[in-house]
């Protein structure tokens, strides 16, 4: 049998096309055949190196306007309501260190998941302890065991070199979709496009 | 028979996206039975105002690199090789100022596809007479009367007016679709969504 082609999902809790992909991406990556990995990682220092102290979407009023509504019409195609959180962007720190400390144990797809409907279905916000919880619970992750390991600096030097590495090959954004031969596809949009080339390779 | 829906087709001589959209909407418009308003404007006053000097492309080097990658895959499905031309960012004040002075003559989607062509597909420099001459020709315009009318303050207030009114709608960036009921879609990935918006209102 053919080893399956492998595509990284690279995403970051705080942002809105991030949740888009993260509700939507297991299904079209089953359908396609193709093995996902979930690489959470920080936006917010690559943010920073290129001189923004926030998200674009509250930098550049306009094309925030645009995001809220374009995430309303994507949404309503996937049969999802999204809320426009009252925090934007939130603290995303511990939500990604939690999440990779769940990396081995498997749980990490199903707590991300929860996480992205709490803050852009529900209107939580997701640096909250209870928020967090939660969403632990919900993926079936023991939060005590969670939060341990989420404060070893194994977890936290993870997200370090996990957001360095990203930088490094050349991510700016999320979500952002990488196949094994090094191609990026950048944004929701592009998702179906990043499947068929981890397929098909073209 | 019912009146067929008008789709705004908001693009900016400059942008290497408007041209995948300027190649390929017009097959997809008259499929949908929508009528479309070709609309060139200058990007430039809209970026300068959010502190910008020159292109996105330019000013984040991990973006620019990706678009000139995502250009070359998504040219590719539509048979077309685009080349990256010296010159990035290139002045395209006399580009629109031309197309807009044909509007009522007729010939400004064929010498804006002409245009394009020429800088994406051939590297050419869009500032240059030689090459404006060139498109104006291919589309069946004279140039001295063409370049007369890009000099009457009627065109030249009609580029600053379609301008400051596509920043008073909320564009802020090339392609941009407009639906008649006001609908913005931001992005060649988006005509398919805009056409569809057009035709069905929803």
């Amino acid at each position: 049998m053919p080893k399956r082609p492998v595509l990284d999902f690279w995403y970051e809790f705080a942002s809105t096309y991030s949740c888009l992909s993260a509700l939507r991406i297991e299904a079209l990556a089953e359908e396609a055949g193709v093995t996902l990995r979930w690489r959470p990682f920080l936006l917010g220092p690559i943010f920073a190196a290129q001189g923004w102290t926030t998200s674009p979407f509250n930098l550049f009023p306009n094309k925030g306007r645009y995001m809220w509504r374009d995430m309303a019409r994507r949404g309503g195609r996937s049969g999802l309501t999204f809320v426009r959180p009252e925090t934007f962007p939130q603290n995303s720190l511990i939500a990604a260190r939690l999440a990779l400390a769940g990396r081995e144990a498997g749980w990490m797809p199903a707590f991300s998941k929860a996480l992205f409907r709490a803050q852009f279905c529900e209107g939580r916000n997701i640096a909250e302890e209870a928020v967090l919880n939660a969403a632990l619970k919900a993926a079936g992750a023991d939060p005590g065991v969670a939060y341990a390991a989420s404060r070893s600096e194994e977890v936290k030097g993870r997200l370090k070199a996990e957001t360095e590495y990203a930088k490094s090959i050349g991510i700016f954004g999320a979500p952002t979709f990488v196949t094994e031969d090094g191609e990026l596809f950048w944004g929701d949009d592009r998702l179906e496009e990043a499947l068929d080339w981890a397929k098909d390779g073209c």
